[in-house]
């Protein structure tokens, strides 16, 4: 089994400054997570963009859904913010034939407290589970692309109608 | 979506207790990870044995398969020591219509450098996704049961026949 | 022995809200430290304000010192934002017949990595060793209040005069 | 300001193997420990011997004493376990003209919750703030050599008669 992993920046990257007291988007954590899961399959890391996902243009949709068809690879996960994950999931729908997992986080990390580890294993499990196609891995659920919704006043990924309170 | 939580002790929910310098099983540790994972699904938790996977006895195993024959859930978790995992899943192999998942740990829940969140984040993703039956999710994979050993000498799990070390 | 902590937010204490993406002060971590580090003494905790320390005003300054000068303890650790804390040091220095420590952390204490827990303990080890008096305790080193500068630049603390580069 | 840090084994660098089902004591994590403590301040790092507290000898705690007389140090932070750490500190309690502050920890530094970070740093104030002689550092307390010893059934270090319980 073989996993590209391809990260885009988003909360679970980010990284705080003191000097400027900001936040800014750092080196990925995403091996060093995979190194704690001990896992035994071989994978690469291609680091495609650092930004917040509100920053992410239609070119750079363009050139991730081009690069992974063009790619050999045919399981991705992708790391990604979550405030645009659904519209990154929208436009990657069309690529056939490939399994293509979106997670993040929450929260850091780097934090004490992250749900970052935890959505990493999901979507390692997910993306060698499921039939090809796009997928969402977020608050402990495998959602399909095209049926989730991030609810930002719960801060939380659902299905969507499921709560009403969707955007 | 409901999932059942069995814990039956192991690595994963291993404590050290100073005055006897020995490490016994202690409560488990799933219930965190479920909290900082911010799962969105309902489910419970069911403490069935504390034990190191050596001590599970053949009874214990009857017990566990006849509590989830008997049991209305359709989706399962089972925590479980790493030594004889592959056995408790052999004897669980003949549960039909529903899907059950072990996992477990090779360093504690309890220590700063664990594989138990990814684990247990790769299981969540698992039973939501594969075909009802009985699967091993370790060390980044999700393994049918009856194509897994725990190779010990390498520490990790592996398809049988893959590093042709395994025991 | 008892101990008065005393905090007024900052680094140590930052906590970070999706929703806006901003940094802010939240609850203190210090309980929580105290109780990691098995303390065995009696302390409380007081939270005086929960400001970036660049945001602390004279009269904050003046009455954070009355408020210690009119107090019944003897030995206090304020944790306190590095960009002012040794402004803070040196309103306080004419506090007579009681010690008082000033520490913080160059990142968040819920940060994976951080030097909060470290300089907790320091602060906790100099108070009850030092001669009353005001000192600063930050990257491994005791300071008397006068004597340090933090340099911003290397975002550090450091002598007067030992780096040449200090501001 | 240079301090000489000597490990001796203990509780604070245990390690678990699974093959065994055996902690064992591991490499030392004090380095980690004063790396994320962003100390500045030179030091190194002798490592003495790596054993359980109880197997200490009183060969080795000569040659420790020895070791510190005939060294061109004067501040000692040593960690060690607890079982019989109050002893080797009598043991020391008649080298001259030095700092020696011993310490450890009740839990692994390798577990998510420790007093380990803590009792380094504690340590590390403790060494520049006191007068030559030995000292103890634990639960939140800088003992002198003679009047500290470690609670047994509570767990913790006490000065003597102070709870009645010692020994």
């Amino acid at each position: 089994m073989f996993i590209r992993f391809i990260t885009t920046g988003g909360t679970i990257d980010k990284i705080y400054f003191d000097a400027t007291s900001q936040y800014e988007v750092g080196e990925s954590h995403v091996k060093h997570i995979l190194s704690e899961g001990l896992v035994n399959f071989d994978y690469d890391l291609v680091p495609m963009f650092q930004k917040d996902s509100l920053e992410i243009t239609d070119e750079n949709r363009q050139a991730l859904k081009e690069f992974i068809e063009n790619d050999d690879a045919s399981l991705y996960v992708i790391t990604h913010g979550t405030d645009t994950m659904v519209e990154t999931a929208a436009k990657l729908s069309s690529i056939s034939g490939k399994t293509v997992i979106l997670t993040g986080s929450l929260s850091p990390a780097r934090f004490k407290t992250t749900d970052a580890i935890f959505n990493i294993g999901m979507a390692v499990a997910a993306v060698q589970s499921v039939e090809p196609g796009v997928y969402l891995v977020m608050n402990g659920q495998v959602f399909a692309e095209g049926e989730v919704c991030k609810n930002s006043s719960a801060n939380r990924f659902e299905k969507i109608g499921e709560s009403g309170s969707g955007t």
